[in-house]
């Protein structure tokens, strides 16, 4: 369904030369033999998920949209960008949904915190409070602020029942508060890392919450996994990716430019940045990810990446059927020449755009173009691309030899900060 | 009064090698004798602006201010970014200030732009296009879809008074029009290239609009012009940052990651990003700029900045007195833990988040941080921060011997979009 295009790349990779090695990883990632195996739950999720829990997503979700004007994500990491990118992705940016979702839990900043606070003393709101441990610092501020409010507001007794926890499925300070007030919990499977978990409970829940159609997610991660369980490069779309990643990365490009034309998709690249940079960034190894939106930020970085230093690639997302679009309208007059592209559509002048720039990037300032072209982007597809891109990073990593489900760089800031803040055993 | 804390750097600098270089080039700048000297108008701009045309660009937004519920700003790349970046910076992403601003002509999106004409039918909107020529692609197919809107909804004479035209100050499509209409129009100077033209009325009149003081940002930036009108490399910090960034590059650096820890300033970095990226990625020359937001994006990035390529070395901007503050609560029974810090404020937890991922970075990290203090961030401070890049970035691309003020990139693109669309001579 995904179509990766490779036409666009001027340095030309030879699968043959990674076969071997290709097959190698993939029967490591199936037999669960190679570094970071108990953080594979990602792998079979779509076909081994929880049927029960999805139901008790979906109705509560229900029952989210049907008594809040607003939910409240509370998480940081794996635990927002995912729910994030799928929202705006498919209910765009001036969404005429009932509900509003707001993100917090993801910052220190007591500006954010406050005047999201403030917004939020005039409506009815509900929280997804979402950490596998319940003490992951900048969430657990914000839901002790944001709890107080709610129960300020309406009480304990309801403000429990507009409470939402993600989180571990036995132990840890939000389970066990979750139990003592009686709040509804998700389970944030102990075999799949932050990164991994956008189509857990931890993405499904605002998701639904959103109105977007859960099932059609999971089927589509579904029928990537099927599709990309296959050990073979010459025709394995999503090793190919990762393979072409590898060849870069060994042939002096030292970052992925990740580019879509839909301002709706900007935060998929921010998923895409954390599940990339999070997982190969180690061992002084790894592609920088960077993105940008076209054409808006041909008018910014375009420059660079056209005429600039040879440093990068680009990773191009292109969706040919918009979820909305627009006619450019006749002009009596045609002072801005326009008329020429009357009663064209807009996605009609943004696929010459789209063209018009691989063409210039590639022919004129020799950057290497892979180009993932699908033909919209409903949930289903975004399920299957969220899936493409998950096991495309799992071999990426491996084939960059480190482990791609760890972070042990987080920790040292963690650690710091701790010390400074005067927290005990720090 | 912006502090260039260079304590952070790994790779020292020796300013004495740089001494002679930044005269000639601080020489070269103010006799306009060096290549894209047509563009300078920046450079003064600050104590000879047009006074008359600042009031009345302050009239013209109060005037916006008490009848429109919406200003929709009407432009691409150097024509929006700045004004997005005060604006949220300012009044910050859940202001409860009456105008709302939104941001359109920036994109081919049928998505984006279908949502937001949707979203406009039911508003009181005026509309500040923005183009120096008038028939910049995507800014003049929004400004034809807003103005029949705003026609259809409350007719032709009244559109007229509600709509803003900034431009050329004689000739083009767009003063043809505004003329025409009897448009109230603003000046786009021809000497001040469009990523340099935020304290213009580019920039000035919505960011009065959002009733932001304009009369305090052109002070801030005249502070920052009579400080940084200065040669010497050991004194000027503006030069220092340039320098700094000089040597970076020249030392196998091809990455600077700008780093600030306000979500609201996350458009800032997208000001910045084309500033530096369109200024001096030429040549196959520059540094890539990227940008994060901290601590939200530890739990993304951050792992690669910690531990990942050593490609990449850090501008991080620190404001130590946020725009509001929020304090922890207790919590009798403390399963978040979090009562070690109770009655703390969050402005002193995310200062403890930068010094604890500050030492992080530097000491195991091993990565360049340039430190840019300022005690608070408001208008007056923000205008001088903006001159004060805006000085940097001349610098620092004479010093890689390319034009800060050209961008023969962009044009590429255009080209091959103008032949794919059938525009005539193309």
């Amino acid at each position: 369904m995904l179509k990766v295009n490779l036409e666009h790349l001027i340095d030309k990779v030879d699968f043959k030369d990674y076969e071997d090695k290709v097959k190698l990883i993939n029967e490591g990632i199936n037999n669960k033999s190679f570094p970071g195996n108990d953080y594979l739950g990602w792998l079979n999720y779509p076909n081994n998920y929880d049927k029960k829990e999805l139901n008790l997503i979906k109705q509560k979700a229900r029952y989210v949209r049907e008594n809040f004007e607003v939910l409240v994500v509370c998480g940081i990491g794996g635990s927002y960008l995912g729910a994030l990118a799928a929202i705006n992705a498919l209910r765009g940016l001036y969404t005429d949904d009932k509900l509003e979702i707001i993100f917090l839990g993801q910052t220190f900043s007591g500006s954010y915190i406050a005047q999201v606070l403030d917004y939020l003393k005039h409506k009815r709101f509900a929280i997804n409070v979402i950490s596998k441990s319940g003490t992951t610092t900048e969430t657990s501020i914000s839901f002790r602020l944001l709890k107080k409010l709610l129960e300020t507001k309406i009480g304990k007794t309801n403000a429990s029942k507009a409470i939402f926890a993600t989180t571990d499925k036995e132990k840890g300070a939000l389970k066990q508060e979750a139990n003592k007030q009686g709040y509804t919990t998700f389970t944030l499977p102990s075999d799949i890392g932050g990164r991994y978990s956008v189509l857990t409970a931890v993405g499904l829940f605002p998701i639904a919450c959103a109105g977007i159609d859960v099932d059609e997610m999971l089927e589509g991660a579904e029928e990537a996994m099927k599709e990309f369980d296959n050990e073979d490069i010459n025709t394995n779309a999503c090793y190919q990716y990762a393979v072409t990643r590898d060849y870069m990365y060994r042939h002096k490009k030292c970052v992925e430019m990740f580019v879509t034309y839909e301002p709706q998709y900007r935060e998929i690249a921010e998923w895409w940045k954390q599940l990339f940079g999070e997982s190969e960034g180690k061992d002084g190894k790894g592609l920088l990810p960077a993105s940008v939106t076209f054409s808006t930020d041909l008018h910014s970085l375009g420059q660079f990446i056209q005429d600039g230093s040879k440093i990068l690639f680009e990773t191009l997302l292109f969706i040919k059927n918009p979820m909305k679009d627009v006619t450019i309208p006749h002009d009596e007059e045609n002072l801005d020449g326009l008329n020429y592209i009357e009663n064209k559509s807009l996605s009609y002048v943004n696929e010459k755009a789209y063209l018009g720039t691989l063409e210039a990037h590639e022919k004129d300032g020799k950057v290497n173009n892979v180009v993932l072209e699908l033909d919209k982007l409903d949930s289903h597809n975004l399920g299957y691309l969220f899936y493409f891109f998950m096991k495309a990073c799992a071999m990426s990593a491996y084939l960059l030899e480190v482990n791609p489900f760890n972070q042990p760089g987080v920790e040292i800031y963690k650690k710091n900060m701790f010390h400074l803040l005067g927290k005990k055993g720090y």
